[in-house]
């Protein structure tokens, strides 16, 4: 039951990196909604591997098939399945990694968990999951349109390069205007630079995706403990290499007193309760403000390296290891879109929780 | 539904700060636990209100009484039902907030929710709330003791106040030695005198509180949605106030380079597998690894102020409004028990979620 | 976990029957329902011991108190806590019982499960549970009526005297017309003076309660799962003493060919779709079809019986054993409100799944 | 998300019968099961059409495929998921339903609720749904062989011919030796007649399966609202065709006196505690208390007949409509292998709740 995210827009994923093919399952979408694969494919393509220069050089086409619950471009209301095939699964050896565990890769406590593992490419606990997260992330999107809720994020740090501004004073149409999705262009040249000497250093670097949120009427969220940023939370949390959640004025607020750190109501010309400030990120005791939804979420470094490392084998002897194959020197470009895809999510979900409760 | 965590040991919350009673269901808790009101309320204890000079002057005894669930000494395997009178609910005087939207307070978002609210304290959105918590969190803590878990939370930051030594150099049985609740005695008399200053400012200010998990085998935590680090997650920022979650090297770590941040195994010399560093958090791939997992909570400083703030009130007109009574200039020593609380009803939860599986 | 039922509007009971008190938090209720503790004192009076010369004589008042939810006369959306105390409880000499498996009753198997049990008047497993079912099905009902769904229920068979006539020949407003509850009163005088024969035999008696629900919309209950009469069927079975379930042509319609079951569509004059026939009993793929829905309860007779029994203790012993107090001879006019709470437990939170869905 | 059954063991099924393929993702399932496609395929050969003269004549291979969750012929504690894809979906004309709503299928209720729907075949309500159900049901089974439990289903009752014996008066090795799954010989060949007569008259026809669960340990079922048998109920009223559920004493057992149907309880001479009676059917405050588990589900005649039949379209007018195609006469033959995977499911859940709430 743990591959699922959700209440009432559920989704439930599947698929090890190197099976036959990694899904998802939507439960819940309403009827109705106009979806094209071209859509879905969209959405994919700012995930897949191979889509720039300092993202892995792999080329995995990531192409996604519909096996239910859209006819005739429409959602039915039933169980949305989407797939993408895994290539070349036999193709690779993983002997190398069949009995060791890699440092801060997962191998070790899958293998504590459950007994066994699938060792190829990290088996479930790669981050090709995330194909089917962004792939579901496209239909609760599209939930949210009808809405007029809207979604941007981008890098907003690459190691120690950070982007200063707030995203108040960034154009966020500019996110894809560079490769590193990074909306300020001199900043996001320095993180391309930075990306760019890791990389051939063999070393991988880690940085923060920030998320803004708009259009979000007030009501969205659940007391007391779906709150709609404790629910933000776990859904990136949820992702590989993610170490932290902040929302609003988050760690650095906390030095704030209350006199400056409480945004003060004011009723605006046309008559719409607004904030003079917006510490409280949109949303106050768990329920959105109809001010503008901001967080970081931080990444660590990729655990994949290609330098020898000391680790052990399944046995406890001690080992060297390598890493092998082409891999991302930093995550981050490609995370922009997964992180895009779970705040959908979550506010497709507490959409539809508030939907609910209307008499 | 979402007044309940959990998904084997689940509880449910109720009630309004001003209402009858607060308190709680614990459903799924296993039978035979011994139990006694004392346990309980030793923990309500470290949270109530009055308990020192830093902490609000209101004298609130919170004296738990069992309904259901525990017989003679024992739980029984069904619902426990534990209950907190509030006191002197038709007492004081509300009225100056039964039309105002208080600033970064929840009266606006409820009433955009809901159509209508308990005005009176908060209601629902009071922290009060989080009474029962800490009473149910002593029934997760005694599932855990039979595992060898042990929880320990402590502040680490006030305001600009932080504690700058890691957890491995502080003895975490002087938590308790002050009011403040760090376990550094330096560092919490300057805390204790910063919240002294906050106070007589009639201001509030935030903080920190860590906390560290020891004992816990490898293998608790679920991926791919219920990591034990996103659950962790949404539990913390499901408490008032909470504003950012970090686990392991969290913000800071994001600089790091992989071949730095790696953490390596070893066969330590009985023949138990560990990590040279512990950057991970104690937690790979969502699973604990065995190692220690700790991780941090923000807190951001307390909404109600002593001083006048301009804001409006529900017909939309900007009033002056200024906080009554007896309040908290800072939450962090009593959010200690509290975060103790969440950390191990997510454990617990882990725990038999774990259990499940074996065959 | 399994204290609680539905998916939106959820509840959760608690309480064994000699324990402090018995009770309910509904989580999910919509805010803004009107409701008195007068309403819900109605429902629990139909339910109450000691209400006539057919139940039993035990006298409980079984008076309700709200902890929270609700506020001003109307509920808040936070979670609405009903709770029941329970009188005398220390009273009674349950001796006889602590260790003996009373035949028929849930004495061994919670034994088996939990290692323990509270012995006293069958502890958790009484139907003394149902109290928080009828006080919660009262808000069910409520947030029914502002759709105009209506609810019935009456006893249909008693023993081998069975209601013959179909509920489209009864007058379903004549159902407290008399103490068994049954609509028709040359058949509820043939009921009242069997249970009075065999309450005088000492013994006990089941029968089946009937429910018939009109003002349904089409487009209610959830395939695949979840369809809506499998939910009932759940709920009803949920219920103490409950042995089956049928809906439409139930058992007896699985002899009719196609030709004679299926129900043919028509348009009405006033353009509303319609079934010539009814054996679908309103429900067609789970879905319901705005025709009325209806459906049979099946409960055996009472396992608490005045007379000696032959079973064994918890050292696997035989013993004698006779009950002791005051029995019901036949629960069926009192299970009346229960099977009408649970319908509308069911029936609310489809209405707002159903709502959930709407863009 | 009402597409998903169970707590623990969770499966959740996607597909509509013309689509391009049906399947199940199972969540939750233990790592370490042996588990070979030809086992799951037997299963679904027990379900598919075209396998006797008494079934619809279709031939469908329905081939199942591992997407994930298998490696190496063991399951890996990630989720499962089993696909079986479509054939010719492209190759029939269902122009004819388009509009229409066929009598007693779920054309109108799927409309009204949606919207829309996949009409080809009945979309997502067509009984094609419960290859998913058959296929996760072997994993499931797998799982209750490790505990000792067996799952054996057969047909019961076709139109009025019922089989009288009990349960333990048959030989349950024999239910696959005929094409209808009645172990008893003389009663099949009476059934076999009864539907091909129905069939050669263009009809179609009902009946009842019993399915027998031997070997379940005391302690299995949840209370209050997850009984053992309200979730049996649950599970079997969710399949396609199903009207009522009964077990134990069933809706017979009303009639008796409490001191006929209690089942008084003794000590075996190997210390074994048994009852000398089973009006019980295993169960006992929704916990199995040892005994044989037994239970009835009533299937209404097919919808589909080949005979025309008077109905509307949606646009409310008055249409005459005959079935085209290849049907089922009866499906009881087929849901034999659909009971027993409900049922296998069931258990499977609350065998893993059962051992989560082991210390």
């Amino acid at each position: 039951m743990s591959n699922s995210y959700g209440k009432l827009f559920r989704i439930t994923t599947f698929g090890e990196s190197h099976g036959a093919a990694v899904g998802v399952i939507i439960d819940g979408c309403p009827a109705g909604l106009d979806i094209s694969l071209e859509e879905i494919q969209h959405a994919l393509d700012r995930r897949r591997p191979g889509q720039s220069s300092i993202t892995t050089p792999r080329k995995e086409e990531d192409k996604a098939t519909i096996l239910s619950g859209i006819f005739e471009g429409k959602t039915l209301g039933t169980p949305i399945t989407l797939v993408v095939n895994n290539k070349d699964q036999a193709s690779h050896d993983y002997s190398h990694i069949e009995h060791a565990f890699r440092p801060s890769h997962a191998d070790y406590t899958y293998t504590a968990k459950y007994g066994l593992r699938d060792y190829r490419g990290g088996g479930r606990s790669s981050a090709r999951e995330t194909v089917a997260r962004v792939a579901a992330g496209v239909l609760a999107a599209k939930l949210l349109q009808k809405y007029g809720i809207s979604i941007k994020s981008y890098v907003a740090q690459v190691g120690s390069i950070k982007l200063e501004k707030p995203y108040t004073q960034l154009d966020l149409n500019q996110i894809d205007s560079n490769i590193v999705r990074c909306p300020d262009s001199e900043t996001a040249a320095r993180m391309i630079s930075l990306i760019e000497e890791v990389r051939d250093n063999l070393d991988t670097v880690g940085g923060v995706v920030s998320c803004v949120i708009t259009g979000t009427p007030a009501g969205l969220g659940e007391p007391v403990f779906d709150k709609l940023h404790a629910e933000l939370g776990k859904a990136m949390l949820s992702i590989n290499a993610v170490k932290g959640f902040e929302y609003g004025s988050g760690f650095e607020g906390v030095k704030m007193r209350g006199s400056e750190h409480n945004d003060q109501f004011f009723t605006d010309e046309n008559g719409a309760i607004k904030t003079r400030t917006n510490n409280s990120g949109g949303i106050q005791g768990g329920i959105s403000n109809g001010q503008d939804i901001y967080f970081n979420v931080a990444f660590k470094s990729v655990a994949t390296i290609l330098q020898p490392q000391q680790t052990i084998n399944d046995a406890g002897e001690e080992i060297m290891l390598v890493g092998k194959g082409r891999h991302d020197p930093c995550v981050l470009p490609r995370a922009v879109p997964i992180v895009d895809a779970m705040a959908a999510l979550v506010l497709a979900d507490f959409v539809m929780r508030q939907q609910a409760s209307k008499v």
